[in-house]
């Protein structure tokens, strides 16, 4: 949580909070403030964007400061440049305060940098919540496949199985380091290791449930070398 | 900033810091804690990774609480692994406290989500600081420009022509919409916007200099929307 972010929770008049918000966070709350969890209805099912959006435009036509609290950061997966454009189409004034991603800082807590210098000069950070065949899907795995990016999927535990074989279809090499990490940044975090070829079926003989994100590419190994107090010598210098 | 990072801010005893910290987080140190600057030596030029590494393991192992302090995220070309790395070799622990990218962190602020639905389904963050056809570049372009992905690039305003030229010659549409933003997240910030095709030369015409940002795919389309109040129910349904 960022101090900003924390600074506009303690001055709302309005939160609407989501899951994956981090527990204490709404501590920061004012007492009298108004909490509505927009993360699931009473049935069980998800919110629907369009309520949320009307939800933010009509409490700030009331005149209220509202703070949509999001975990992770807004803008990765998270509609907030939805959000904002309906606040917009409103006329309703938006300060954006960006957050920590989990597709950067979770790796980096477990101990899986997402860029390393000699291993990889970029990342890429996918949605694994539809398969690669899916027509949905706007994503060429082939071209995924070669970038010479780290590859980072977030919500792909039930495609991990579809996600890795399209991978590998696509020329990327089986051996290729891979780990999932579940939970993290919780004291439940998992990381399970292996390779792209074998990654999907350890994690499923783990019992592996979201939320998870993998990372796959070269710098899992400097996990490895971390983790089991290898020489890293030769990974630093490279 | 985040509320972790403020705080061990504030518990050091050593603090390494580098460029692009922030204005006013070093107002958090205690008055007696010791500041190194490693974001450049005397004579101008960059600290040596390896003296940086002896510093922090030199620190700690005297017994003292280190901090290295950096902007953005420090596993994001930021060399934390490397740091770490130096740490486990000398049975020195370390605690992560992830901060916020500039790589999605700049874009939300200017108004430019990296994902958006209907628009994108991921975003590739690469390093500009060589450009494409350099022997020390790993990155794939044929491959970038049809990932699929938003495309941001950071350290890249120097080799801006040759990593648009080379996305074009990959096949990417030179009208895909385009922004540079530069002093992102700052009260100088500035947004030059375009197309693939021509935003390099834009960038040059607007003097841009670093540190600046380039985003490159149709999430671009979400700011024009918002900042120029265009009707943007079409947007937002895709």
């Amino acid at each position: 949580m960022t101090v900003a972010g924390r600074d506009a929770v303690a001055r709302a008049d309005v939160i609407l909070t989501d899951r994956l918000v981090a527990d204490g966070v709404l501590a920061w709350a004012r007492p009298d403030a108004e909490i509505i969890d927009v993360g699931k209805e009473p049935h069980g099912s998800a919110t629907p964007q369009e309520k949320i959006n009307r939800l933010l435009v009509e409490h700030a036509l009331a005149g209220r400061e509202v703070v949509r609290l999001k975990g992770g950061d807004s803008f990765v997966f998270g509609r907030g440049g939805e959000e904002v454009l309906a606040c917009a189409e409103a006329s309703v004034p938006v300060a954006v305060i960006p957050g920590v991603s989990s597709s950067t800082a979770v790796p980096a807590i477990a101990g899986i940098p997402v860029t390393h210098r000699g291993l990889s000069q970029g990342f890429t950070v996918i949605s694994g919540h539809v398969p690669p065949d899916h027509p949905d899907s706007s994503l060429d795995f082939p071209a995924l496949a070669r970038s010479g990016t780290t590859l980072v999927i977030l919500m792909g535990v039930r495609t991990l199985p579809q996600l890795t074989a399209a991978l590998i279809d696509a020329g990327m090499r089986p051996t290729c380091p891979a780990a999932v990490i579940a939970d993290g940044a919780t004291s439940d975090q998992r990381v399970v290791s292996g390779t792209l070829a074998d990654i999907a079926g350890r994690a499923e003989a783990e019992a592996i449930r979201p939320p998870a994100i993998t990372v796959i590419g070269e710098v899992v190994r400097v996990w490895r070398t971390e983790s089991k107090g290898e020489a890293s010598q030769s990974l630093r210098q490279r």
